[in-house]
C-alpha cells in the first residue's frame, strides 16, 4: 500500500502526523496529539482555532471563515483549523502557543537597585533664551547652562519633532539625553513619560519586561515563542540553517524582529501604552541568539575554535534592527562571555551577584541551552550544556509548553499507582480548584515530576529502564511497542488521548539531567570544591520546577533542599537592572571579561561524568 | 458656454493648458508649449514620450502600450503621452526633464586639495593575531596595533560581513573608520575601491558627484530635477505646504530621497559602480532645502523671527534617511549660515575662499534662490534675496530648461532685427553646428540674452518697456493682448508654435536682476567700499550666462568682464572638498560661524536700491 500523502508538521510544539491529506487541521493536530483549543467542538462557529499554514499551499479562507478570523490574523496563511484542509506536506503555526504565560514577575518585585537610567530626562524651558538661535542650539545652551552637559550630539530622528512649530514644545520640554553623549527625544512638559524595555532572547521563548525609566516600576512583562523554532529547536539547527544558506542569518533574523515587535504592540495595547513611548532598550541572549537578534551569521560559532564575531556589549538603534520602539530609541546588547555562555549568563550574574559573595554559588540557568556558573567573589568558572528541549516539554511524546491545559504537577500513589495531577488553568492559574481543565499534555515539571515519582515508586530502575516487577493497567507497551505509563486517560484529556510518559521521554530527561550534573562536577573539580553553599536555579523552567523531584533525580549536586532558590527568569531581571542602572552595564562587562570559561568537550573528566550523571541517585543519597 | 473641463499641469516645467479634456497628453503639451520628444510623430511607435500622471485619473495603459514603456516607467501612473488622454484635472510629470545636464565639471579638473578624507581604509591582515578572539575584537586588536587607533565603536551594519565564514575577509582586509572613531565597513584584500558622494540639493536641481576616496577622482556626475516641484517652485511655497499638511515635509522628504537614489542608481549603472560602494558623503543645500532633506519640517523658517531648527553641522546614517548608498554610510551636512542663508553658501565659500584673499571678492550663487557675499580675510557679508525661477527659464512664456532643444544663445540685429540663435544639441552640446536642433523654448541664458539685445537694439526702454517707434513682424501683440517679440517662427520651432519673449517675461528678468542687484549694493554700504576687486558666478545658470548681457543689464554691480569669472556649481565643489578633506568640514564650521549674516528686509537701503534696480542701466555706463 502507498504512502497516503499529507504530512504536517505542526510547530512550535514539533509533533508531526503523517498521511492526513485531505483531513482538517485540527483533526490532524488531535492525531499528532496536539491540542488546538476549539470551544465550538470544530463546527467553524466561535473562529478560536486560527493556525498559520508557514509551509505548503493554503487556499484562501472563505467569506465566512474570513469573517470569523481574529483582525491580527487577517493575514496571509491564516486559516481557522477546522475548515482548513490538509493538502500536501504542511507545516502549521500555532498561535495560541504563541503568546506564552510569564512566571519571572516575582524577580521584579521587593527588589529596589539604583535608578540611574541611560536615557534621562532633563527639564528645561524654551521660553527662555534668544527667540534668534536656531532651536537645537537653543536647547544644546539651556541643556549646558541648566545641567552642565557640553558637546551632546543629537540623534536626527529628533530634529521633526523640533521643527513643527504650534506644537507644545514652546515651553516647558523634557529633552532626554543617552548617557550624557547625545539627545535622543524631546517631550513637553516635565511630566512626560518615558519607558525601557529589557528584552530576553531565549532559544525558544521571547520574554520582554517594560518599565518606567523615572521610578523602575515593571508595566508590562510579556513573552513569545522566538519563531525561529521554524528553522529548528536548538542553536545548534539554527547554525546549521545560517551555514546552508546565504539569507539564513537574515530570515532567522526578520522572524524574530517581526515577533518582538508583535510581543510589544500586544502588550502596550494591553497596558495602555505606546511602543514609541519607549526610548532605551537593553538585550540579552545566548551567543547564537544575539548575533541572529544582530544579523551576524552564527556560522563561526559551529567551526572550531567557536569564536563569536562580537563579544563586547554594543549600542545600537532600535530602528536599524528594524525594531518599532521610539525613533531614537537607543538598544544596549550587553556582552557575551564566551563561546556558549552568552549574554543571557551576563545578566543572571548581575541578578544573583556570585562574584560580590563569600559563599559558593552554583548558578544554573536552565533553557533549550543550560549555562552554569561555580564560585564567588575569587572566582568565578562558567560553562555551557546541551540540556536539549526536554525539561521545556519538547521531544516528549505527551509533552507541550507550560501553557493553559498542560499538566505541571504529577503525583503517584506508591501503594495503588494511581495518579494525581494538576493542570495549569486559564490565565495560567495553577489548576486543581473548582472547575479545573482537561489537561492536554505534560509540561517540563510535570515530566521530571513522573520521571521522579516512577523512581519512587519503583516503577523504574536507577538505570530509568521500567522494572518488570510491578503490574498495573497503566503500565504498558504502546503502540510502536515501547513501555509506556499513563499519566491520564483519554476519558479525562482534552485531545481524546491517553496521555503517557514513554521509555524514550525518560531516556531524553536522563540526557537532559547528565548533561547538567556533568556540567556542575566539572566546574567543581576546577574550582577544587566538594560541596556547594547554595545553588540557585534561573529560567522560566526552573520557577515551575519540583525541587524534591529534582533532588530525587539527582539533576544538581546534593545539598540542603531549603540552599536551593528558584529565581525565575533572572537573565530578563539582569537585563532589566542593566536598563535601569547604567552602572550595571559596566559592571556587565566587567564581569563578561572577568569569568572564566570552561569548554566542557575539552574537559578530561566531562565524559566520566556525564556516564554517572545518567543513572538516578541511590535511593540513600539526597 | 461652459468651460470645457480638463485642466493639465505639466511638471517640472510648470505650464498648463486649459480644456483639455479628450485630447491626448501629448497635444495638450503642445498646446501648452511644452515639449516632450516624441520621434515616431505620436503615432504609439517609439516609446519615447513616456510620462507620469501624478494627480487625477490615468488609466491603465494597453498591453501594446505596456510593452512600449521603458522597464523603469512601468509603474503606476505612467503612460505614452501619445496615447493616454486627458481625463478630468491632472497633473502630468516628464521624467525627460528630469536628468538635466550638468555644467559644474570643469571646477574639478585641475583644482587639486588635500586627500584626507572622514572615511580612511586601514590595511590589516587577519591571518596575524588569535585565532580564538571574538572577530571584532581582533580587528580592533590589528587597528590598534598596527595603525595606533584605539577605542573605535562599530556600527553595526558591518557585523553581518564579519561574521560569514568562508568569505574573503580570512587574510588580508581593509577596514574603513570613520574619523578614527567608528569601523563602517570591512573589505576583502587591500586594494578595495571606497566612494564618496557630494550632493548638491537645489530648490531645482539635485546635483550629485561621486568621487573615489583614495584619490580624489570624480568618476560620476549627475543632476535630477528635485521632485518638490511638485510642491512649489520656489521655498516658500514649500514652506507653505509643509504648514498646511502634517506630514508636509515628510511628503517632500519622500520624493527628494526617491530621486536621489534614482539618480544614484543611474550615475551607477553609467559609470559600472555600485551604489554600495559610497562609504561617506557630503550633503549641501539652501536652509529649506536642509531642512526638508532632514525630515525637518521648515515651518519657523516662515515665521518671524526665521530661526532654523539647526543650524549646527550633523553627522547622520545615509540609512536612517532612507539614502540607499553603503550600509554602515554616513552624512555629512554641511553647516547653515543663517536664516536663508545656507549649508550651499557655505560650499561656494570653502570653493571660493574669499575668507582667505586680500582683495574684495563678491561672490553670487544664483539660483532659484540668490546668496551673495562679500568681503575678504577681514569681514565676510552674506545676504539671501529671492532671485525667483525666471533666470532657470521657469515662470517664462516660452522658457525652459537648459536642456536639449533649448535656445542657449540670442543675438538680435540691431539693423534689421533679424535673430540668430543657438540650440543645445544632444548630450546638451551647443548647437549651431551641423544638423542642429529645432528649438522647443527658451533657457535662463537666452531669456537675458534675448532682454539685453532687445535693450541693445532700442526694442526696450531703460524701464524694460517695450518701445513704440521701430516697426518689425517679430514685435506684435500677443493672443492676451500682451506685447511680445518672435525670437523664433514656429516653422522653425518643435514645437510648431512661436518661440516668444513676453512684455511679462521681461519684468521676471527686471525682478531677478534688481532683486540680485539691491543685495549686492546693500552689502557694499555695509561693508563701505565703492567697488570690488572680482565677481564670481556660482550656480550652473551662471556658468551659460553671458557675461556681456549680464553686463549691459546691470545684474551685478561694474566692474571688468576680465574680473568677473563664471565658477559653475560651486556649491557642489564645496560639498566635494568637504568629501576628500577633513579638515575642510572644520574650516566650514568656523566659516558657518564667522560670515556676519545681513537681513535685507531690515536693511533700510534695501527698497530704495531695488527700485533702481528695476531699470536697465544707462548706456554709456558699463
Amino acid at each position: 500500500m502507498a504512502t497516503k500523502g499529507g504530512r504536517i508538521l505542526f510547530v512550535p510544539a514539533s509533533k508531526q502526523a503523517e498521511g492526513a491529506e485531505g483531513k482538517t487541521i485540527l483533526d490532524a493536530a488531535r492525531d499528532a496529539g496536539v491540542y488546538i483549543d476549539a470551544p465550538c467542538g470544530g463546527k467553524g462557529l466561535c473562529g478560536r482555532c486560527g493556525v498559520r499554514v508557514v509551509e505548503g499551499e493554503a487556499e484562501s479562507p472563505s467569506e465566512h471563515e474570513s469573517a470569523l478570523l481574529k483582525t491580527a490574523e487577517r493575514a496571509p496563511g491564516y486559516r481557522l483549523a477546522c475548515m482548513a484542509l490538509v493538502k500536501g506536506d504542511m507545516a502549521v503555526f500555532l498561535p495560541q502557543e504563541g503568546l506564552v504565560s510569564h512566571a519571572g514577575k516575582k524577580l521584579f518585585a521587593g527588589r529596589s537597585g539604583a535608578i540611574d537610567p541611560a536615557v534621562k530626562g532633563y527639564h528645561i524651558d524654551l521660553a527662555e533664551g534668544e527667540a534668534d538661535r536656531a532651536r537645537l542650539e537653543r536647547v544644546a545652551g539651556l541643556l549646558a547652562l541648566r545641567h552642565r552637559l557640553d558637546n551632546l550630539s543629537t540623534d536626527p530622528a529628533v530634529l521633526p519633532d523640533l521643527g513643527r512649530t504650534g506644537s507644545d514644545l514652546e515651553g516647558r520640554a523634557t529633552i532626554l539625553v543617552r548617557e550624557e553623549k547625545e539627545i535622543v527625544g524631546a517631550l513637553p512638559g516635565w511630566d512626560a513619560r518615558r519607558l525601557g524595555l529589557a528584552l530576553d532572547i531565549g532559544t525558544t521563548t521571547v520574554a520582554a519586561y517594560a518599565a518606567d525609566l523615572k521610578d523602575g516600576r515593571l508595566i508590562a512583562t510579556g513573552a513569545v515563542t522566538n519563531p525561529q523554532v521554524l528553522f529548528g529547536p536548538d542553536v545548534m539547527s539554527r547554525i546549521s540553517y545560517s551555514s546552508r544558506r546565504p539569507d539564513g542569518a537574515k530570515r532567522m533574523q526578520a522572524v524574530l524582529i517581526a515577533s518582538i515587535n508583535a510581543l510589544v504592540r500586544h502588550m502596550a495595547d494591553e497596558k495602555g501604552f505606546d511602543a514609541s513611548e519607549i526610548v532605551d532598550a537593553t538585550v540579552v541572549g545566548n551567543t547564537v541568539m544575539h548575533h541572529i537578534f544582530l544579523g551576524i551569521p552564527p556560522d563561526r560559532l559551529g567551526l572550531w575554535p567557536f569564536t563569536p564575531t562580537i563579544r563586547r556589549s554594543l549600542d545600537v538603534k532600535a530602528r536599524d534592527l528594524g525594531l518599532d520602539l521610539g525613533r531614537a530609541a537607543s538598544l544596549h546588547v550587553l556582552p557575551l562571555e564566551a563561546g556558549f555562555v552568552g549574554a543571557d549568563n551576563v545578566a543572571v550574574l548581575l541578578s544573583e551577584a556570585p562574584h560580590t559573595r563569600d559563599e559558593i554559588s552554583l548558578v544554573i540557568d536552565l533553557g533549550t541551552n543550560g549555562e552554569i556558573v561555580l564560585g564567588n567573589r575569587e572566582r568565578l568558572l562558567s560553562c555551557s550544556c546541551a540540556t536539549g528541549p526536554a525539561l521545556e516539554g519538547a521531544h516528549i511524546s505527551s509533552g507541550m509548553r507550560a501553557i493553559e491545559g498542560a499538566i505541571n504537577k504529577v503525583r503517584i500513589d506508591a501503594a495503588t499507582l494511581e495518579v494525581d495531577y494538576t493542570v495549569i488553568g486559564k490565565d495560567c492559574r495553577t489548576a486543581g480548584q473548582e472547575g479545573a481543565l482537561a489537561p492536554a499534555g505534560l509540561c517540563g515539571s510535570a515530566v521530571v515530576d513522573a520521571v521522579a515519582q516512577l523512581y519512587g515508586a519503583g516503577l523504574i530502575g536507577r538505570d530509568g529502564a521500567f522494572s518488570q516487577g510491578r503490574g498495573s493497567a497503566r503500565l504498558r507497551k504502546g503502540e510502536s511497542g515501547m513501555k509506556e505509563f499513563v499519566i491520564a486517560w483519554k476519558g479525562e484529556t482534552k485531545t481524546g488521548r491517553d496521555i503517557v510518559l514513554t521509555q524514550k521521554d525518560i531516556r531524553e530527561v536522563q540526557l537532559a539531567k547528565a548533561a547538567i550534573y556533568a556540567g556542575c562536577r566539572v566546574l567543581m573539580h576546577r574550582l577544587n570544591v566538594f560541596s556547594v553553599d547554595r545553588i540557585a536555579i534561573a529560567g522560566a523552567f526552573g520557577m515551575r520546577l519540583d525541587k524534591e523531584s529534582a533532588i530525587a533525580l539527582g539533576i544538581f549536586p546534593p545539598v540542603d533542599s531549603d540552599r536551593i532558590a528558584m529565581v525565575g527568569n533572572a537573565a530578563g531581571h539582569g537585563a532589566y537592572l542593566a536598563l535601569m542602572d547604567e552602572a550595571k552595564r559596566k559592571e556587565a562587562d566587567r564581569i563578561a571579561a572577568w569569568v572564566v570559561h570552561v569548554e566542557l568537550a575539552r574537559e578530561e573528566t566531562f565524559q566520566r561524568e556525564f556516564m554517572n550523571g545518567l543513572s538516578l541517585p541511590g535511593k540513600t543519597s539526597a
